[in-house]
């Protein structure tokens, strides 16, 4: 075969490739397009595993530590939701204490997505709480300014489109020992709502809108 | 006209009536279809608004109380998805002091509807719980048995085809002063999983398979 014929096969070799992986492609959505939006509903408590290969990416499971290895969980499948964020997380949880959440949130922000967190005034402040390292790291926190309310939502939009919501506080007890659950959806009758709510409370709780306290500067944090 | 054909003419338009209301209701369910199963979403706190309607079945709002009447709330439509009911009634709360709610629930079971509780073992006691009204009339409740565990959902399942989930406990102060949140929806993806968690929850807690307690008979309650 000469040179020139040997190009001529490579060359339709990588078309015939190319069409081929835009095909599957193609099927793939169409398959996933058919079966309408995600829908995803996850209980707790969630056993115990090892995450780690979720906040490093590998596949291989180098870590050491005891915990079963390899084991998808309800705790496992809502890390895989949130880490998969590349633009934004817009979350409003009334307790957040879980340092593996509070580690995921850390490395969003890491990576340049926009994390922005409406949080309880009462509950931001308990022993063990994370809303400290988030501020410290430089995320964007506000919280509800009322004394007399307790903003109570658990819930998270990834990248604006993808809504999780449910039961569970953030919090070890949470998953580890309640009965909870979670849904997660990407339907847009369900996320549209939760978006308008979070914009809502945002600019609602916008310090710049209250006048600080005189006896400390905490409103304005 | 004559009397026969007086009675053919009125025979033909009773046929046509009966004929255009069914095509109505046709139409009518094709356009509901074409927007897929019901998703609705209600944000709290609630204002305060007479509902003494929904549960005397009055359209002409005959109540003299102080409240706005005739207004459409969060908490009105919750209620209006509570009293749907028809068959039964599968309700998983962690906090349950609402008078009005207590009251909605009694009515269903009054009405024949089926209704069963599970919830929180220590919530079930504090002041004001309707849990023990619930019982007393004879509705079957369950508890978590655990007492390292709080059952911690919020979601009842209305007939089996309709969930209604989210943050908000059923409790005055939820409804009335917290940001929270309520999502019903009859999309069989997400109902059917909690329908089985429901009925996982309701046989792990049946208290013929627990030991009676040696401090109190609280358990087998």
């Amino acid at each position: 075969m000469s040179f020139k014929e040997l190009m001529k096969v490579l060359g339709l070799g990588a078309v015939a490739f190319v069409l081929g992986v835009e095909w599957l492609n193609w099927l793939t959505r169409r398959l996933r397009d058919s079966r309408g939006p995600l829908k995803e509903v996850l209980f707790f408590p969630s056993p115990q595993v090892c995450v780690e290969h979720l906040f490093t990416r590998h596949t291989h499971f180098p870590c050491a530590c005891p915990l079963p290895h390899g084991v998808e969980t309800s705790f496992s499948r809502l890390l895989r939701h949130l880490l998969s964020a590349r633009l934004s997380l817009d979350l409003c949880v009334f307790s957040f204490s879980h340092m593996e959440l509070s580690r995921a949130i850390l490395l969003l922000h890491k990576r340049g997505v926009v994390v922005r967190v409406v949080t309880d005034r009462d509950y931001m402040t308990i022993t063990g709480s994370q809303i400290g390292a988030l501020r410290k790291a430089g995320i964007c926190v506000r919280h509800e300014m009322s004394k007399a309310v307790h903003m109570h939502h658990k819930f998270a939009l990834v990248d604006g489109r993808k809504l999780i919501t449910g039961s569970l506080n953030w919090t070890l007890t949470a998953v580890q020992s309640n009965k909870e659950n979670i849904m997660v959806t990407e339907e847009p009758e369900l996320v549209r709502p939760y978006q308008q709510e979070f914009q809502k409370l945002w600019e609602a709780n916008d310090p710049a809108n209250h006048k600080p306290q005189t006896t400390n500067g905490q409103q304005n944090r």
